[in-house]
């Protein structure tokens, strides 16, 4: 894909986001793509394939939302990205001018379609060039957390390289619930009580919850592997009660 | 490498292709080296080290071939590159002026004479500056498959990440036999009888053949990994045996 | 933390060095940063994020060093590649306006102190103007090698994707004694009498130590992981005595 990019735009500036997102979880990339996507300058162009069902009917698409582009399958992988807005513009990819081949790999539409999209994007192709406009694209059904008065139930949807568990729970899940509330949070084999603000402020070895750098509650042991150490995964369940006493 | 490539040439673009190859697998690069090649614009240098007889007597090398230059050592990387063609130019590389040291260490030629070797072509020099020419590279022993009017016996060359078997079957290999007839693919612990065009063509869990975007017969499970389901690895025999029959 | 740079300095060369140092590991990150220093050219910034303090009191700095820039934790991160000498320059990071934003999120300084400052370096940002003068750094407690007029005793600091072992003990170390002095070297399961200049020239399976292309000692088995076999880890002790014998 690189080589079909800088073939097109020799100048542009590759980035690698991530190669590490488990094959064919799309949810996962959807986590990764929406983390790094706020980091990024305007006019970024975001080529993102996880792909499944490449070669089948899912449509190949490009987006706009907030001066980035978005390129790939449309699968749910930019739904959280989204996660509820309209992109400002989108259409499915239907001129094979701007492909490498007009008869695509069924199985590498990666190296054939988006990769040559998206470097014509990257000099200047508009979204009306590329393809025909669509009314909506689909939306993966990403589960948000429950919750109601006593607390949140949500559950694991990355783990990163130290093993710390990040939820789909976020700041502003427990934003209503008062600060100095004390609660208990149950995931995998433990009952964790504890907040902090960062990782080395809880003893060694000790479960803590925070809240990270995108917003979303994690699961974490200064110094140890949350992931491993309280048998938790992705797709974990984590319940997170909050009882009327004060928190210590 | 890349640090001593800026230190010459500080506008070039970087890419790396792979650092997953086995250690001491030249097989495998040479397949990865062959996949990449064609992607790559005109002008591109490839600079390719697996290298296991380093600072002994084999070679340091560069060629031409379609327009790209290769850099690395002979010892057979660049056979299925060329498979069987002769590069349009070829030099030992023999000017320590164009390396980071006249006395490269022994353990990292890629640090001291194929990085800036690549660094320099990547600004204009020519392969008759850095070396004097060589008549032949080494060709690796890389057997081709068997095949007679029955079928084609062939090995599994690469495992990809999702785990489908990449054989040294060619789309070739296979075009002479009709379409529309039977087989029986033997491999690992499964005997395959199905072809399809792309991954989600087939069921969850069913084992499939099909031409990959590199037009390499391929081993694939939809949604699962065929190298761990059906026990295969890396130079597992690959036996596809045509009926008279017609295939369903 | 690339999308912060971009950001800020859009024509900036991205180089990425490893991402993969242990967890928390600052002793093998130092050895990386001070092996791939050495290979860069002047006026490259270096960003070195490995941080298991970050959000604690430990200071944020940035330094010049042989014409080269170093941002990152005040954690012993930068002790081997100073082995001793000053900094020509050392600051504390202590202008918020160079910053993503005034109030960095407690987990990520990399994104939101390092990423920045260091694109500003990148652009031409003096360190007088990103911060304020430091006396001096933290020196991480890296034990040298204990040697006598017997040998030398060290221990293990990386193990490479080989496996080959790669030691505290450097050229100089062994550099005293007389060069065909025999020795026999303790390490793992396994003493070692052969020292060789390259993998190539040992017997396949056999161990030997070489000094590398960064004049370490290093443990290493021709096509075969040293680590594995000789049941070695980062930690080991490695205890190299010399006879008074001449080696064969």
């Amino acid at each position: 894909m690189k080589g079909v990019i800088l073939g097109i735009n020799p100048s542009v500036s590759l980035v690698d986001v991530s190669h590490q997102i488990a094959p064919q979880d799309v949810m996962e990339a959807a986590f990764v793509l929406r983390s790094a996507a706020e980091t990024f300058p305007e006019g970024t162009v975001h080529l993102a394939v996880v792909d499944p069902g490449v070669g089948t009917i899912r449509k190949p698409i490009a987006l706009r939302f907030q001066n980035q582009f978005f390129v790939g399958p449309d699968n749910g992988l930019f739904s959280l990205l989204l996660s509820g807005s309209k992109p400002d513009m989108l259409v499915e990819l239907t001129e094979p001018r701007f492909w490498r081949t007009p008869h695509p790999s069924p199985t590498f539409h990666g190296r054939d379609v988006f990769a040559p999209v998206a470097a014509h994007l990257s000099k200047g192709l508009t979204l009306n060039a590329a393809g025909k406009p669509l009314e909506s694209l689909k939306t993966m059904h990403w589960a948000l957390p429950i919750s109601d008065e006593r607390g949140v139930q949500g559950w694991v949807i990355h783990i990163d390289q130290f093993g710390n568990c990040i939820t789909n729970i976020t700041r502003a899940h427990i934003h209503g619930f008062k600060k100095d509330r004390s609660f208990k949070c149950y995931a995998g084999n433990a009952i964790i009580n504890k907040m902090t603000d960062t990782y080395a402020n809880s003893d060694e070895g000790d479960a803590t919850l925070l809240v990270n750098s995108s917003d979303f509650v994690e699961i974490a042991i200064h110094k140890g592997s949350a992931a491993q150490m309280l048998d938790i995964r992705k797709g974990t369940p984590v319940n997170l009660v909050f009882s009327d006493e004060k928190g210590s």
